[in-house]
């Protein structure tokens, strides 16, 4: 929906297969995680995945940022607009993996916490990237946030704010797993991964 | 994805609303399907209804059929790609009402081969519409597979064949339900249905 040529070095569906092609790419893969999380055995999980991924979730994140286009949003707009779209998806991606591993309410509630904030920080990353990061690295263009006059957290709040609040994000994130022994490390190193990754 | 400009008499997702929103609208209606599904508290159904909208059934058949734009397909292909775009979606619709109905294994059998047959049905009865339907009535345009060089049953069989075929699929269809009394009526009913509207 960015029309970008690029995706991790290689060109897009949309480029490489023709438009029709790559929506039905996108159908099929929908489907399929349904599919996939289906085995489970569990409805719950299922309606837990529908809701991350439909208008409440990603769907409607990707609607509301295509409309902000070209508009200038708070950082409560923007931060809703990526709570949406893609805070959404990892969050329940953390929730779904503690139900069906039978976590109880509170460390549920904990790991929920940190499936909110590495989302947060993840996004503030991707935003810091766009604006820093090396083409040859992210295999994707650079700036084309800036180019479509797109809200982001460096624009919003400047580089080094940005930088400040993704570190606090996973604070956060590295916090609510307090109650967590060393079974919770490979976590703890994820939600670190995520703002010192180059890509 | 046929680009028409209209559905039903009303200008289509694509026109009205922009293409991203289109796709969109479409992964979100997906996933719901999914959500409502999952009320039904059985990961099974879940999975039929996946397979059935997936690679293996609408999202395949339409790959298919975009492949074959301008190509001649034999009787056979042609019901093959049916059988995947339409027809798995209308027979996992029976199929899941059944399973959900507490249907035992022949009741089962018999409703799924309804479900083929009127899937069938319906798909010869579009082909025919596309030549001979009012495009009033039909609130889209017609003669559009035919612009496209689409193969149709019409165009392989001729008009008068493919009827034949259509009532056939019809009898099929209501043979199916044999083993059913008057509960089964609103089913018979939707069987003739299928061939007799013009729209």
């Amino acid at each position: 929906m960015d029309d970008d040529d690029l995706r991790r070095g290689k060109p897009t569906a949309h480029k490489a297969f023709g438009e029709a092609n790559a929506i039905l790419a996108g159908d099929a893969l929908l489907t399929m995680a349904f599919d996939a999380a289906a085995e489970s055995g569990s409805a719950a999980v299922l309606r837990e995945l529908a809701r991350a991924a439909g208008v409440a979730g990603m769907v409607g994140g990707q609607v509301i940022d295509l409309e902000s286009e070209n508009k200038q949003l708070t950082l409560e707009q923007l931060r809703r607009v990526h709570a949406y779209k893609t805070g959404a998806l990892i969050r329940v991606s953390v929730r779904v993996g503690a139900l069906l591993g039978g976590a109880g309410d509170s460390a549920l509630e904990a790991l929920t916490r940190f499936g909110e904030s590495i989302g947060l920080a993840f996004q503030i990353a991707d935003d810091i990237l766009d604006v820093v990061g090396e083409e040859a690295a992210l295999g994707k263009r650079t700036g084309s946030d800036a180019n479509k006059h797109k809200s982001t957290y460096p624009q919003l709040v400047g580089l080094e704010r940005a930088r400040q609040l993704a570190g606090e994000a996973v604070d956060e994130a590295v916090a609510a797993l307090a109650g967590f022994g060393p079974e919770a490390d490979v976590f703890r190193a994820l939600a670190r991964f995520i703002v010192e990754r180059d890509k």
